[in-house]
């Protein structure tokens, strides 16, 4: 396996301190062969279900991966890109997150024995930060916006491995497995309604889906309020972020906007914004459901809404991945 | 399907009012031939992992029932439970709990479409609240200690069907697949660690087990500032309960506090408690391997821990069940 940049070509070793290319290209991953990652570090993962339910007058599949062990589908990610780590003998990585990510690197690397510092920004959650140091992971707390946590993180990657999930390719070697594990349970979709903040669930689908050979329709759903992905992919000016309650996906400038934007045209999606009023109700009536997960994994269920509104009948196999729990808010 | 007087045997229909004999005594399931609860009404549960670990020098099975769909294994019982209420028609319950049985009743009741009313002790902890209200269902608080709550719920059990998960022998027919489920995993274990408040655990276990033929030694673990179990099963004297960090299991009169100790007594095995220290120390062990639990949960492993120090070596196959979320506190 090796690290390969995804503008200029130029092949680097996966265990190595570049996290992107010398030109400022992003890394892809090149296999060899039938290379795959052995997974003995585990924190009990298992297919996490998919629950057949009626919502808004439509059916839809709700992929439960808010009941992966850490209660988010990081842990897709998380896990292979430890496992992997663990074989290549890292004692000790930074990783940057909003707080699932982090919480999630820092607990496959508790399972692994890698030490591990997770730079956060300041206002993440306490219930999130709480459960990252939970796990004895050390963490560094960065004033200002989320990207100035990348910053710091960054700069402590010139010294210590990288464990992005936004950068290293082997995170999505790992967010794929969604794709492979919801055509087993229901053969293949023709729509997944993704939320879209730095990319990793839909960059992960997308690949997942092309290897197996049948890509459905990506529909990317952001918070109106951050929403650099639909400005990009309908041409529009860039605009200030304002807060949302889909905190998870409040990304201003993900690295990988390029690759994101041209998945989902592949695929013949496209991109919506929800409100946090569209995303609160969504919420809610998940919640009346029994299904308890954290808002920003409510925008899904909010953009299927609008569509569904709209009497959209060419959407018969529809799956919405809930991606993190309620628990954690 | 009935209820029958564990004590007199006097037999009740299962979608009755009563929910314990007219002589005093607790109901058990009787059931005819095969019968078996079919279970259309789903949250998503899975086989939850059994995880090898080495701690403390011995190897273990942790059962990880914390990541069942409301983060408590309480859904193994709720989700047989809920079923056959709505078979039966039952449209509105009561139920007593001070968190995770309140919340995943709350769940399964929304999925289900049954009103609930969760009467709860004031001292129930906010993130537990903030999960049984968001199931849309109804939170009454009673003042006082946790018996309090349960006084007004069987008031109210006088007009409306008790759900409830300590006199309702439904809920032991769905807590026992945790025996199951792991059977099917690893083989018979030969040892059992349990927490024990009510016995929800510990009596699904034995059940389960019993069915399948062979029943491993159940060690039951108590806070040692709650601890009714062992005081009976030793013969020691009543304590006062003081306040601990294991709140989910901190119960002074355990209605099943009998068919506990018997089911301890059958199997060979004994009962032990543990401090609020060693509870955290063990939490804070688990924790540092990646596995996020409330401190409750975390007395199985005190107690292992206890054993496995005295150099017990007649414990090859010991399974740790670990009940709730750490996402919880």
């Amino acid at each position: 396996m090796r690290f390969s940049c995804g503008r200029c070509g130029k092949s680097y070793p996966i265990d190595g301190l570049a996290y992107k290319c010398s030109c400022g290209g992003l890394f892809t991953l090149r296999k060899e062969g039938k290379e795959s990652v052995d997974l003995p570090v585990s924190l009990g993962e298992t297919n996490t279900p998919l629950l057949r339910k009626e919502i808004y007058g439509a059916r839809v599949y709700f992929k439960m991966d808010h009941q992966m062990p850490t209660g988010s589908f990081k842990d897709r990610g998380s896990v292979v890109l430890v496992n992997k780590l663990k074989e290549m003998g890292i004692g000790e990585v930074v990783e940057d997150s909003s707080g699932n990510a982090g919480a999630s690197i820092a607990a496959y690397c508790a399972a692994a024995g890698i030490k591990c510092h997770i730079y956060v920004p300041e206002s993440t959650p306490a219930a999130k930060l709480k459960q990252i140091s939970a796990y004895g992971a050390d963490i560094v707390k960065v004033p200002g916006p989320r990207e100035n946590a990348a910053k710091a993180a960054q700069e402590a990657a010139g010294k210590t491995y990288y464990a992005s999930h936004v950068y290293n390719p082997l995170f999505f070697e790992g967010t794929k497995s969604m794709a492979y594990e919801t055509y087993v349970q229901m053969g293949f979709p023709d729509t997944v309604f993704v939320p879209a903040g730095n990319g990793t669930m839909l960059i992960g689908a997308y690949i997942g889906f092309k290897e197996l050979g049948f890509l459905p329709r990506l529909i990317a759903v952001q918070s109106e309020n951050c929403c650099p992905l639909y400005n990009k992919f309908y041409d529009l000016p860039d605009a200030e972020p304002k807060p949302t309650i889909a905190e998870g996906i409040a990304i201003a400038h993900p690295p990988r906007l390029e690759e994101m934007a041209s998945a989902i045209r592949e695929s013949g999606g496209s991109v919506m914004t929800v409100s946090d009023d569209e995303i609160r109700a969504a919420n809610e009536t998940l919640r009346h459901m029994g299904i308890y997960v954290e808002d920003t994994s409510a925008v899904v269920v909010a953009g299927a809404r609008r569509h569904f509104k709209n009497g959209i009948n060419n959407m018969r196999k529809v799956v919405l991945p809930l991606t993190g729990s309620g628990l954690k808010t």
